[in-house]
């Protein structure tokens, strides 16, 4: 084991070793996690030159392209891992996902238009409808013979889904159920497979019956007919040109009181006699509600994981080429630095690298919970909920970093950064929407924040006035404490500001859990405190309260997103057992966490959790870090396992490298001989230097 | 004067009106500033179908619509204003930049191919060359029957352009200069003009004569003859699709040793006679090298402000959807919520509000001083300078935000802001690359940086050893005092925690601009420090030194640019005489200024210049001041004078307004009628009230 016992430049501990051994091999199997097989079937058909997007074709072409590309799919077995095993599925719904999610490498198009068919509309009908629906409907949708829009969102309601204005009215006497758009707002819209290729549809309405609105339900209608003509009482419009995803036909649909049999309705979770009586197995309208959108949380998962795999290209790329890429020559009058060397590039790129390791880490927790949950080896209520939440903190922040790590990643580049071929800006532009799509991550967050605040107030629920009083007053003693900073002074006495000790305290395990805890935890605390001023508040006055903390609570929502984050790649790090990929994977996991830390150190600061002179160590100790990870950084990129067939980026080809030698050589040519030009900078120089020498001799 | 006495809602004090009169009228003409006529005149130009965008079109096709606008804008003489009088120019300079900003709310694409053709390859020749070169060129660059290419930037070599690969040597036997490119990586890339359209170029390589290279120096070439064949001699290749700038036909040139007259050197800074002796009225060869790139400036000043003008489509479009768009009805149980209501939706468009308000005065200031500059009113080397450190200050953050308001008004627009007829994401890919073009915005904050370490080094370079170490122990002193927080002690005896007090005080001007300075002063302090400590070092360890503090250093260029931009924004309203208008524009300002504060508030905790007691009610005061703006955030929007045909959004066109009217009245009708259906969630509600009164009542 090398040691190094400088204090200033390594902190490096007696369990640690300076440059430790990456096993990029034992990295790689880490990060395909559960279910690498499934993810080295889908790599190897997404490196197909069939399956890769065109740029610059016409959104007909494109379109047309990933039609036929969703039929190779099918012929090649891959859509099918989520269905029954009865239909020539495999029950399997973690893997389905983690095959979808690898197709984002090919074309984000294809990744989202497979997503719509088979995973927002056949996955309605199989989990919404019965064995009934699964026969009549799922082979059809499995072999592409049929394909599908999800019509839940309408031009006035994205993200209120329960206030959803379509209506799908039940008439007894012809056992029909009327869907109509009964203003242009409730206009479904934004629908893939709906502009050219829908056949049918799942259509999201409110279900009447009897003068009573049972709320949203799912409905499968024909949309046109086997010619492709659009059927009687239904208008499509093309979205047109969108900021991505051209490859998909995103579409509006307006109904004029069309027709649909009773059994029409997907009636697994609320079903209509003949006579129109109205009966659901979950009694709540509101858990009710959750269940019939809870399809979307398999797009969430999806998304998240397409999100991954996106900042894995960008950061394959950018690394790559800011190890070949050279700019500049402060250190050396003969050679220039390799742009990775610089400390602004580091800061640039490591801490994006670092995260998306721990995103990678997130996504597995994520999709393992999902596993569970849909393939009923768990799927209670509370961890259905919990599957909800997770999904709902990890999917903003998962999509807001891939399109934060592409744009960096693009800057990074410079001007090959902006060439199409190298991909940063068309995956940029394609993910754009990952961040509205099925949940757009600010209501998300507020979804979090929500169930972060009930489970805090659920804490008191069976308490009575007097532990109530005691907590509240402790609550007020501990904010006391922190405004006026007394728990900042005590940790001020044991700081000595040694910076190596402080760096020690920085990277425990513990004092990161600690540090990002209490943050979700009080920022919690300090809402709740405010909302439960108003707690017997007439309503509007309550929304205002809320309204007003509503900055506060968002950002707690993502601190709690950071939180499980952290705590994902925490675990997941610890079953590593190759000594010297568990040292990387640490310094990774403590970036990711500093880094957070230090984006939010006026919290820390101001809540007397870290005393200034330990603060102030935290920045450069951040660099420190990151420089140590620097000399690894194209070997953690290596280890994501993705082929020249996957990154396709000229920046990534070793193009740069060539290009660098050959300059290389011609410099080494010339200096060596005689007809090199002398540079007139240096003549400049001598002559003053001769005028200096010339002064002082006269 | 309405006056308000709470405490917690309003900290207005005598000066203020709690509800300003804004005069959207003063305000247009405000932020209109010193070139309206100009900038009206080309507006209308800009709001003209011909010289709109299309999306979706090939790249082809988008590049044969943007050949002929440039011609229809030659017709409309509306390219000359920069040019000579005696060749049909104004010799305006400021106005010039003005009238092209506007452009780009027509298309991106115009304004940068314009952008080449007239402020790069007509402006070198116009700056670089003498009146001969005038004479022979000027005229055909004018009407657009000689279209260029600026051939500077290389593959191998863009920010470092003193590193240019490609050789002009000198042959005095045949009066002519070879020029060549000696290494794949010295290839001529990402030139506007080049791949289809060029006829000629101005092309910067090393001017060897005589066996001395005398640094970079521009040539005027023949890339093509009249059929648009390519010369022998030149290979040109296509750099094909980009992320965005489509329409502009960008492409690389190499060259095998072609051959061009003595004259088409464009020496007015560095000539060589028939025999081969270069001469130069410039000494300094850094200076000079300085010179012949000072085209770029103009560059810089345009792209800043075109992108204050896509800011403010960007927030034309949020913010009047999010006045008329509806979601969610937390306050009651009617009618939904406006969404700029949201307290996050306030904190997500109004600080990028504030902000773009600001960049415009900043741009205004820059416009000034580069007309003082280029019109020779005053081009004294130390206002050239002045002007080039505010460029490079202001283009890297005018850049950013433009990108980040387009991506944050998409994302506020929901599925709607991902239509491309909506232009926020077609915008972005536009304007991304203006963040690496006409220097890398890291590259050009580094270069500030160093500007305020020289200038920081040049106050001390007459004083004595004495002088400096007193100074170097003031310093010490005072970050002993910083350190240990008695500074900070000192301001919270002061304080006395109440809200208003604290308001008041951070909405002073003195107390934001020594907020503002103070950070910029320390932080510029701290590293020239650090860099003192090794100026006697080799090379390479002051190179390593400098590298590790890097981060902080581009930090500090960021911070000086806030400055400038707080500093021309405060200048600007001070001269502003309708007092309503001006109470507006100061709580632009000061949300401006706090935000940015807020932004680095653990520098202010750790560096004891804000109170922790102070800096607590902070984001709160924040808070208010937003929501006090934000019924005036129409009124502000609406000043940007824009009309419907430079907005084109469908988000900005009212039919948000009439689908949610449309709907209302739908409700409303349904209410007041029999058939309206009843809710379940009611029904349930009443049932089980009905059981625990059952249950009371048994």
């Amino acid at each position: 084991m090398s040691q190094t016992t400088s204090h200033t430049t390594t902190d490096t501990t007696d369990h640690e070793v300076a440059s430790p051994s990456l096993d990029t091999a034992v990295l790689e199997e880490v990060l395909l996690g559960r279910w690498a097989e499934t993810r080295r079937v889908s790599r190897a058909l997404a490196a197909e030159e069939r399956f890769h997007k065109i740029e610059g074709l016409t959104k007909e072409d494109h379109r047309e392209r990933v039609l036929r590309q969703l039929h190779d799919l099918v012929s090649a077995d891959a859509v099918h891992r989520a269905f029954p095993r009865e239909f020539g599925g495999a029950d399997s719904h973690g893997g389905n996902i983690a095959a979808f999610e690898e197709l984002v490498t090919a074309d984000p198009s294809l990744q989202i238009k497979s997503g719509v068919q088979w995973g927002l509309f056949g996955a309605a009908v199989l989990h919404l409808g019965t064995e009934e629906h699964h026969r009549r409907f799922l082979p059809g949708i499995m072999d592409l013979s049929v394909p599908g829009a999800f019509a839940m969102t309408e031009i006035g309601h994205g993200s209120d889904v329960a206030s959803l204005g379509t209506t799908a009215t039940y008439d007894p006497d012809t056992e029909e159920f009327v869907i109509h758009t009964p203003f242009t707002a409730a206009t479904k819209r934004y629908l893939g497979n709906a502009a050219v290729d829908g056949k049918d549809a799942v259509v999201f309405a409110q279900l009447i019956t009897d003068g009573v609105n049972h709320g949203v339900h799912c409905f499968y209608c024909h949309l046109r007919d086997d010619d492709g003509n659009t059927l009687p009482g239904i208008t499509i419009t093309d979205d047109g040109q969108k900021g991505g995803l051209n490859g998909v036909d995103n579409g509006r649909i307006r109904f004029d009181s069309i027709r649909v049999p009773r059994s029409h309705l997907l009636d697994r979770y609320g079903a209509v006699t003949a006579d129109g009586a109205y009966s659901s197995p979950i009694e709540s309208p509101g858990r009710r509600f959750f269940t019939m959108i809870g399809t979307l949380v398999q797009g969430r998962v999806s998304l998240t994981g397409a999100s991954v795999a996106a900042s894995k290209l960008a950061l394959i790329g950018a690394v790559t080429y800011a190890n070949q890429r050279r700019q500049f020559n402060a250190s050396s009058p003969v050679q220039e630095e390799v742009i990775m060397d610089y400390q602004l590039h580091q800061r640039r790129l490591l801490p994006r690298l670092a995260t998306t390791v721990a995103l990678s880490f997130a996504q597995e927790k994520l999709l393992a919970k999902f596993d569970d949950v849909f393939s009923g080896a768990d799927d209670s209520d509370e961890n259905r909920q919990e599957l909800e939440t997770l999904a709902a903190a990890i999917k903003p922040v998962a999509t807001w970093h891939a399109l934060d790590t592409l744009q960096e990643a693009r800057e990074a580049c410079g001007g090959a950064g902006f060439i199409a071929e190298n991909r940063f800006t068309t995956l940029h532009a394609d993910l754009d929407i990952y961040v509205t799509f099925e949940g757009d991550n600010n209501v998300l967050l507020q979804l979090v924040a929500k169930r972060l605040l009930s489970d805090y107030a659920s804490e008191f629920k069976d308490a009575d006035v007097g532990a109530l009083s005691r907590y509240v007053a402790s609550q007020a003693q501990s904010t006391v404490l922190h405004r006026f900073g007394l728990r900042r002074a005590l940790q001020s006495v044991q700081d000595t500001g040694d910076e190596r000790r402080s760096a020690n305290w920085f990277k425990q395990t513990e004092v990161q859990r600690e540090l990002l805890t209490d943050r979700v935890r009080q920022m919690v605390a300090d809402v709740a405190g405010q909302l439960r001023s108003v707690a017997r508040k007439p309503q509007a006055e309550q929304a205002a309260t809320f309204n007003e903390h509503q900055y506060e609570i968002i950002n707690a929502a993502k601190a709690h997103a950071d939180l499980l984050v952290w705590e994902s790649f925490t675990e997941a790090l610890e079953e590593v057992e190759h000594a010297g990929t568990r040292q990387v994977l640490t310094w990774l996991r403590d970036v990711y966490a500093l880094t957070r830390i230090e984006e939010t150190l006026d919290w820390y600061l101001l809540h007397g959790r870290i005393s200034a002179q330990r603060a102030r160590t935290l920045s450069p100790y951040i660099n420190r870090l990151l420089a140590r990870l620097r000399p690894l950084a194209q070997d953690i990129v290596d280890s994501f396992g993705y082929t020249a067939d996957h990154v396709r980026m000229e920046v990534a080809s070793g193009a740069e490298q060539e290009r660098q030698d050959e300059a290389m050589e011609h410099h080494r040519v010339l200096r060596a001989s005689s007809e090199a030009p002398v540079d007139e900078k240096i003549l400049v120089k001598r002559r003053q230097q001769e005028r200096r020498s010339q002064r002082k001799g006269g």
